[in-house]
């Protein structure tokens, strides 16, 4: 299948043919342009390389808006732990398929997943059209190092998913197990998804305990390389910093979820600055509570403005960096980018929609100015997932969702 | 004219029919229902009271993304004011008229303006539909008592317009203007729109100029009193804030602005404590950079949650009455709620949009998920001024939008 986007806006401000052959960007105006089986008219369209959200707990959205403002710690043990012991195989499937709806329209087309029933995750992720990453996720209590490489197996076998291993944070899984599961990860080659200094007792409780810094901790256990993926980091200090980018971990910056359970604000600009791949995340519905990544994006740019009192920090232009590239470098893969040879994630924006209009600088309207309302046609992988603003399979997804979180409350 | 909405979910969690008479809601489940002109089926719907907006420079829509990521003083001096020089009555009254679109798709009814060429503010508003209060803007220089009142004159001539007085700030109006336009907002029974303690640098300047804080100087100058709309109020101190609590002047904080000129954050929990009637704005599409009031909601309750370390503060119903009751409030309308007897200026919300699905709390949903693609009707003072996400005039205020703004750059 090959398709061509004609005369489409890209970033660099220029308009471009955009030639997709099977999976790939097969080549940026191409000189022969008659053969492609699908032509879609750019003329009034951006092309944008598709956003990594690279830290979510996709299933979650069936939490979403179940249990806001509250304390984090009652509001993990009073509503969302005892939600989710409820939680059968189906809820992950449909709360899934659902949250890939909505990364859809938001632009997204690779997102970094931890939760439970793995499989079920990689079911809704081929169903999607998306790619993912699809963590086996653990805590010490229920690591099982056979289970864990059946269960990378499984995933596996799934279109367009990347198996990973999931161990949850410091706090829920100790030293041995940590060990273990990066040895597992090194022979069987596959990232690691990790919770990183999240909340300011987090990284008491870790000082108290070992003595050390979260990252500290982690580098002395032999944890930190470049296969390892750090959601949140906000309480990192600079010598934590320094280690992460001395061993090539990468980083994730959830802003949404950090400010709204009042966790914190990382340190962005000197992680970057460090040179640590540094992407960004919506976390979960149930801490956010939308998988809106152009909200991701431009909060986190205005809230490194704000942290270090300076209104040039994090611009326009490195914060979709943050979303595109960095994602695409953080997971290995050649993409993120509009360019021959690089994979054919990428999305159209409606450049009439009203959050375009006006536009003296493409970037600077999808970081400061979008809605997922713009977002009018995706492809991943090269296939086209959405046209017209319209998945074919969203009011399903809806339906569903719906019956099964009804279930979960009744 | 009278509407009738059918078996609507209002944000009290029930469903009701809603009938509006001219302009006014004239009952909630009416006894007769077959008295109504227009029938709205409700059944797939939410009702919520329009949004205020209350502080907008509109028509910088114009300027949005034309320069991001400077310094606060190198953006205004080099890159907006040079362009604002360049502003002639056209350009104020198309952006205005396009901002008033994307204020429409965001849920606002009304808005509390502060820009130049207020008539055309005016015009733009009338086409609009929109509610709004236009200020006749001024600085000490320009100032000039028989030309403010003659423009007061002009602007509550146009449908759902309330003049205001609009002195800048402190910064740039004398304290002789400042007490003079005073006693003419006091002499015309007019609201005064103002700039109060946005960034540091103003906060550090009143205090070398005149040795008080900003508040403090402005109490004992006469100005602080129920009629006056301070915006920003980022640096106010706890002396500050009982001073403005016992003179029953109103507060509006623009989250997103404050972030991305790295202005602060305000202490809205506070202010909210103290008894002040405290409202939400935009702020202009030139430093923010979208007119997207569900953003600014989302970001006003988020960033409490974090500047107080409390992830219970300012939950969404509270950060909802900010965006609704108290915005009718400050401008001493009997609106922002859906009752009887009060102003017919309200959205409907497509309960089917994927922001919206699953949906345990609607003022969750509304206040940390919705996007602006949610909304599917706006009625503003009775009429019906956004149906099926479809804004009559929109297109047309979009290319002669483009058509000032590329002007303005030639």
């Amino acid at each position: 299948m090959t398709i061509l986007i004609e005369n489409v806006l890209v970033p660099e401000g220029k308009r471009v043919d955009i030639e997709i052959e099977e999976n790939i960007i097969s080549a940026i105006n191409p000189k022969e342009k008659d053969r492609s089986d699908i032509i879609i008219d750019g003329s009034k369209k951006a092309a944008l390389p598709g956003f990594f959200n690279m830290h979510t707990h996709a299933a979650m959205i069936l939490l979403k808006g179940y249990a806001d403002d509250y304390e984090l710690h009652e509001w993990l043990t009073k509503h969302i732990f005892p939600m989710e012991a409820k939680l059968k195989p189906k809820h992950v499937y449909y709360g899934t398929l659902l949250a890939c709806a909505e990364m859809i329209h938001s632009g997204i087309t690779c997102f970094n997943d931890m939760y439970f029933f793995e499989e079920e995750i990689a079911k809704a992720v081929e169903k999607s059209g998306l790619r993912a990453v699809v963590s086996k996720a653990f805590i010490s209590e229920t690591y099982n190092r056979a289970e864990v490489k059946k269960a990378i197996k499984n995933i596996e076998k799934y279109a367009r998913v990347i198996p990973a291993l999931g161990p949850h944070a410091i706090y829920t899984t100790d030293p041995e197990t940590l060990k273990d599961a990066k040895a597992l990860a090194d022979e069987l080659n596959v990232l690691i998804h990790f919770h990183l200094s999240e909340t300011q007792k987090e990284l008491a409780d870790c000082l108290k305990k070992y003595g050390k810094r979260p990252a500290q901790y982690l580098a002395e256990l032999g944890f930190l390389d470049e296969k390892l993926i750090n959601a949140h980091c906000v309480w990192l200090d600079r010598g934590e910093i320094n280690l992460l980018a001395k061993s090539g971990a990468k980083v994730v910056s959830c802003p949404t979820s950090n400010l709204k359970l009042a966790s914190g604000i990382a340190p962005l600009k000197e992680i970057i600055d460090s040179g640590i791949t540094t992407t960004l995340g919506t976390d979960g519905s149930a801490s956010n509570n939308s998988l809106n990544m152009f909200e991701t994006i431009k909060l986190a740019s205005i809230l490194q403005k704000y942290k270090y009192n300076d209104a040039t920090a994090l611009p326009a232009k490195q914060a979709f960096e943050l979303a595109t590239i960095n994602g695409a470098k953080a997971l290995g893969l050649k993409a993120g980018m509009l360019k021959e040879g690089f994979l054919a994630d990428l999305f159209l924006v409606d450049l009439g929609h009203i959050s375009m209009v006006p536009r003296y600088n493409l970037i600077s309207n999808i970081v400061f100015a979008a809605t997922p309302g713009c977002v009018d046609t995706v492809i991943c992988d090269g296939e086209i997932i959405m046209e017209n603003k319209q998945i074919p399979w969203e009011d399903e997804a809806k339906e569903k969702a719906i019956e099964v979180a009804n279930e979960l409350l009744g």
